[in-house]
């Protein structure tokens, strides 16, 4: 199972991507589909795809594109949505995810993309490629729609760890930063700490700590620290990468979705609501389709996992094959710029700086 | 200043609400012509007007629907939005909000609004008006529209304290499906507490405990215990009333608030895009207008303090008339339902209950 994959599909031209074909809601049929999409687009990419031979075979056999790019690997446990992330941590031996993620470790791959259990992509993620030197926790950072000139904003965490102490988020605002220069060709980013308010004197007392230290690194660590903000800065234009726990940010970009999807689905009932209506909506069909476009959630398919040996991409589990193919290409570009090595040397570089807070960076903090 | 208002204001048919005219970002103007619209739909309605009688004055002449129904209360000082509320709590005195919150515990009034600083606002109903027996943290309960038949869910707390225990929260439970009973006729309101996940193992720990407590008063109640729900939810179909602490909750609204914005701006500029889709834009016009008054953030404007000795309703600082209006409608209808009454009814007969867990309900909970 180890060992570099066939020459066909990493030929010197080529960056190999690791991919689970199994765990999305649609299933492996999307998966590979996704797979077509990126191979069409994009000549440089190989593929590692992990699932049970039998039924990918055929599926791959389909798709004229994947010819020579894809190298099947069998394997034929899935993790559900349901598995708790310490059976699998346990017992995930055999399952695609777990394959999935080992192929970065081997080095077979430059980057693994799941759409399966985030909770369980996360563990194994850290099973298997183990936490960078100066990191605590790892976090998983997404691409937010924005009023930006590039469009989006990036937050992290929203949802690998559930706390996170003042010394975690300024670790998130280092990696971030690291994530945004390289995704988005920003230089100095600009970073702003996630709160109910931006009075210094408002949130908890862990959010002033964590303002004090990150303010203290921005000039050294060379990003634009804004100080607080609030919700509504998560669509916004005021910064480009936002900081907080992975509870917090897991609830708001939730609230984010439904709330988009709720007025896009009321918007569909206001056009068919009068035969006048249905008229006006296929006038009005260039702009929707546009607004569709700007606003769609596939185009931004992807949270990176940060803080580990490697990069892993988790799709979402209703990802079609655009979704699949965004999360792929995100994969892909980070793998293209030397993301994870860079992230290493970044944060090696400003280990001293925070190790001088810290104490050991490995222990574990206690809940709050 | 204190007695009963004018017999004019407050003749037998009356009910009394009781304006904070300044403090809103547009002024008093703003405020008299929502008083004037809410005059105008409903003739059973009175007020007292707090804020500088001079500039009142001119304003209400100019509005003839408000003859003989508002009484001006000179407050020359203003609470402003950069006041920190333990300054408003030490020096508010002859404020209007301190004067339109003090008329509530006078009696003058059945219900007090104000456009004003939310944590000032919260302070000083604290301080004038006190908790009701067995609240330990009052909390603002906004309706957020969502895909319910009523089109409508409850979520608390939206900011009022930064913190909340599991006690805490099945106090917002109880306090929350008294709400959703009085402004929604919805009998047996169906709760659930934000989460991460729906899974029972996911979340704080303090959030599992508070899963416990709130399922085993759940039937004494009178409520349905959905368990968890995600952020997702909040604009979903699956509960009447979310419980989560402030934080969450006012990072929750801000994000869905913005992202609505987001959208509307963009759906807005896809229109603005070109001549033809100009000329869309006029043919979708019924059906853009039936969307934007089924969002309209104006028509929900109104969070509602819970758990104090008297109905205080804050409104949006953005709020224009017709904001002001629907949050002097809110205020309104909870003194015509006795609101506050049935909740001080409903909360005493649960106190027992919740203190053989709680030990003093007074007692502050030292900050996790």
């Amino acid at each position: 199972m180890t060992g570099k994959p066939d020459q066909s599909v990493a030929n010197s031209d080529r960056i190999v991507i690791s991919v689970d074909a199994m765990g999305g809601d649609a299933g492996p049929t999307a998966v590979v589909a996704g797979l077509a999409m990126s191979a069409d687009k994009n000549p440089k990419i190989g593929f590692l795809l992990h699932g049970p031979v039998a039924e990918l075979k055929p599926l791959i056999a389909k798709k004229r594109i994947l010819d020579g790019r894809v190298e099947i690997r069998d394997a034929q446990k899935v993790v559900t949505m349901d598995d708790k992330p310490s059976q699998v941590m346990r017992n995930g031996k055999g399952t695609s995810m777990w394959a999935t993620v080992d192929a970065v470790k081997t080095g077979e791959a430059a980057g693994a993309v799941s759409c399966g259990n985030t909770g369980a992509l996360m563990a194994l993620s850290m099973l298997r490629l183990r936490k960078m030197p100066g990191v605590n926790r790892p976090a998983i950072a997404i691409l937010w729609p924005s009023s930006n000139p590039q469009g989006f904003n990036v937050m992290l965490d929203v949802g690998a760890d559930v706390r996170a102490d003042a010394q975690d988020l300024l670790q998130y605002a280092l990696m971030g930063t690291s994530y945004v220069r390289n995704s988005m060709d920003i230089a100095k980013p600009r970073v702003g700490l996630l709160n109910v308010g931006t009075e210094e004197h408002k949130g908890h007392a862990e959010l002033k700590e964590a303002h004090a230290l990150i303010a203290e690194n921005a000039e050294k660590a060379n990003f634009d620290f804004v100080g607080f903000v609030e919700g509504s800065d998560i669509p916004g234009d005021a910064v480009d990468l936002i900081v907080t726990d992975g509870f917090t940010g897991n609830v708001a970009i939730k609230t984010g979705e439904g709330t988009a999807g709720l007025l896009t689905s009321t918007l569909r009932k206001s056009f068919e609501h009068s035969l006048l209506s249905r008229l006006a909506a296929v006038f009005a069909y260039t702009s929707l389709a546009r607004l569709s476009k700007k606003i769609d959630p596939r185009r931004v398919n992807g949270g990176v996992f940060l803080g580990l040996n490697g990069t892993v991409v988790k799709s979402h589990g209703g990802a079609d094959a655009t979704g699949i193919s965004a999360a792929i290409k995100l994969a892909f570009r980070l793998a293209e710029h030397g993301f994870a090595e860079k992230l290493a040397a970044r944060l090696a570089s400003v280990v001293e700086l925070t190790q001088s807070n810290a104490g050991s960076q490995d222990a574990e903090h206690p809940p709050k």
